[in-house]
């Protein structure tokens, strides 16, 4: 079985109130491309994410606006900027890090929401069905290559509007040498 | 087989020319610490590594000098300053991306020597010869945990002053969830 990668560099979702705060009353966010998730997309609007020892300057904000806000990075990231990135299911930020988002018209300071997305393998119930999964089950994904690595703990998420695609983040296909769009096996 | 992690933040190994290009005519590593591997140690001097979209600040020179320069990043450091990192056996820098270097004493274009440095496993020859290995060998090694991989690849590197320890970079160390000192476990 194979299945195509999508890896995510670091980004933002935010609250539209959050939104306004950073760029400005009445401000939404403006679309820059699609992403192979069909019910979002990546909006030209950056933000400087800022912790206790660094920036991460330029971090992309998905759209559409979220309920929370919910800042995605590595572990590298995070070490870097001096927070910690709990490794969460999308979503699950309580009791994560704070940080300071930085935009064109104001700041923020958040009490919670840096994570590190847990790996995880988007499909459809109908795909699902066929490869006899269930939603949150743990599978591994083998790649290939000189860093050939095999994923242990990949979580299953079931949803209509999901494409097929192992996600994972920058460190992780890092350090199996992987791009997007490379293929890897479900064991 | 439990074996202990050592995780590899970038750094640098120059040559003793070099090194008085950088810091000054005469000059020499200073010590700061040990680390595992007995032959070798972090010295006290700091250099910036540029490329043509960034520049890693203070990335550490580890000495003693060597004949060659090596220049060891993540691929998540090469691609924030815009060069490619092989990933290659440490010393095999043939064919690499140069880069820049700069100390407080002037700067030298590196026509090659960037590298992230393949996975691996050292020990003595008495722990290869109990554990029925060879070198260059390529094993597997499993982590445990919320990130648990297989690591596969992993080379196999005998000398009698190395200690047994598998040498990961931050990527692959942050991938796995790994922290220095961490077990894993040959498979």
């Amino acid at each position: 079985m194979k299945i195509t990668v999508g890896i995510s560099n670091k980004h933002a979702h935010l609250t539209q109130e959050q939104i306004e705060a950073l760029f400005g009353k009445g401000y939404h966010l403006t679309f820059f491309r699609n992403i192979k998730q069909p019910d979002e997309f990546v909006s030209n609007e950056k933000i400087d994410v800022a912790g206790p020892k660094g920036i991460l300057k330029d971090v992309r904000i998905l759209g559409p606006a979220r309920e929370k806000a919910q800042i995605e990075m590595t572990l590298t990231n995070a070490r870097a900027i001096g927070v910690e990135a709990k490794i969460r299911v999308s979503a699950h930020v309580e009791g994560s890090s704070g940080v300071t988002l930085i935009g064109p018209a104001g700041q923020i300071e958040l009490k919670e929401g840096v994570i590190a997305a847990v790996r995880h393998l988007h499909m459809t119930p109908d795909e699902a069905r066929t490869l006899g999964l269930h939603e949150g089950q743990r599978v591994a994904v083998e790649t290939s290559g000189e860093r050939a690595v095999i994923f242990k703990n990949v979580i299953v998420r079931i949803d209509e509007l999901f494409s097929l695609e192992l996600h994972l983040d920058t460190d992780e296909a890092n350090a199996a040498g992987l791009k997007n769009g490379d293929e890897v096996t479900l064991v």
